[in-house]
């Protein structure tokens, strides 16, 4: 596998991680993602790391970077599903995952995005009026 | 990776298969699949194969397995995202995947299984009016 699959749900994007990530897999996802929320119009990014039992300094750095073009691109990120140990390890590692917001799982994570956008459409209308 | 993630939707389950299936990896699948069906009590499961560029007859008897076993736990099976070129190979391995729905993406998937339960309830609404 090259590719790993970005799925459309409503408004969002669902990249599930189930592979051990290398450079260029990290980098076609970047590339990948980026596309699809601008061709899909895409409000939000859900990334799920259920099934990695470990998180690495690399992948810490490659959900951050995702995050970061997604915001340019007007789409909130969050994560999804991470395993205890995984939060332990993040948090020794010193990786706070800056501007990534995080979510037990995919279902509370659509609703934080849907959350987020409808304060955001409040705000916006209200400025307006 | 030894397990296959199970994502919760609401009331549906999402597989994205996303690696080559070994008999272990199926049968593991499997066994998560329905216990989670049941914990969940999940009314449709979605099976993403977008980022597979063959289906070859062990991973069409797997599908349909599964759509037998969600049957009989009451859920429905919507395969998602095939690509052209797996529908073309498996009409030439004669594989109809009897009993297995499919749809565009993730998107449709959900529609038609949130359609199915719909008419169901209005089917059992019925009959005991």
């Amino acid at each position: 596998m090259d590719r790993i699959p970005i799925l459309k749900l409503n408004r969002f994007l669902l990249v599930t991680i189930q592979v051990d990530m290398h450079d260029r897999l990290a980098l076609a996802l970047q590339d990948d993602l980026t596309a699809r929320i601008v061709k899909d119009r895409a409000r939000g990014v859900l990334i799920d790391i259920s099934s990695l039992e470990v998180v690495d300094s690399f992948m810490g750095r490659m959900i951050a970077h995702i995050a970061g073009m997604a915001r340019v691109l007007d789409a909130e990120t969050v994560v999804v599903g991470m395993r205890p140990a995984v939060a332990i390890t993040l948090v020794e590692l010193g990786m706070t995952l800056e501007g990534v917001r995080t979510a037990l799982n995919v279902d509370s994570g659509m609703a934080l995005l849907a959350a987020t956008l409808t304060e955001g459409e409040q705000f916006s209308g209200g400025s307006k009026g």
